[in-house]
């Protein structure tokens, strides 16, 4: 099965889907956001992963405030087309705003949720 | 930043939360899929990736069909505590019920959507 529609189907998730993005050299997922139709389109065309902020509702340019833009190597669709897969190299190493390399940086234990994710920056540096 | 509750954020998302799956060995993003509160307690307690089908709305035992259960071998939080990544065993070699190893066994490329996974097994034999 290919599709001949270039474009996931947004419209089962309010018109939004989310995107995983991994770490195209290691396989790590760094994080998981949300893109709709615009932010789709602006990631093809720039080749830079582009989201929909669902807290600012605006399109976000991963990276356009600290400068840590994640590069597009690959773009891959799930069976149902409402999810996407995001191969990136992930510029100044860490893809969340903690200044870990990934945003899932918790790790499920026994004694609740420990932080075992190496640190890139420090975010009041970057951020202020 | 450790967080005290056990439990991830599921009220910014209506309820659910992504929960992406990841192939505990190879790193291969396998699948997306939803989590309600009680779908996340039995993936806790029976250690198989338990969801809530959108779809059916009902819970659904990744597997419960196909023989196919993902063993849960460890499960991270994302910074915003509202997705998870579980990374699995997967039984049966494939994730998805097209018979391929990932759900993403589509890449993009000039030309379209191509298939390019793995396919394990004929969907047609294991649900009938």
């Amino acid at each position: 099965m290919v599709l001949t529609e270039k474009e996931p189907d947004f419209d089962k998730g309010g018109g939004l889907i989310p995107a995983v993005v991994q770490d195209a050299t290691t396989g790590e997922v760094l994080m998981v956001a949300y893109m709709n139709p615009a932010s789709w389109r602006e990631t093809l065309r720039t080749k830079k992963a582009t989201f929909w902020s669902r807290s600012r509702g605006s399109l976000w340019v991963k990276g356009e405030t600290s400068g840590h833009f994640q590069i597009v190597r690959e773009i891959r669709l799930d069976c149902d087309a409402d999810a996407v897969l995001i191969k990136v190299e992930q510029m100044g190493g860490a893809a969340c705003h903690t200044g870990h390399r990934s945003c899932f940086y918790r790790r499920l234990t026994d004694e609740g949720w420990v932080v075992d994710g190496e640190r890139y920056f420090d975010p009041e540096k970057v951020y202020g």
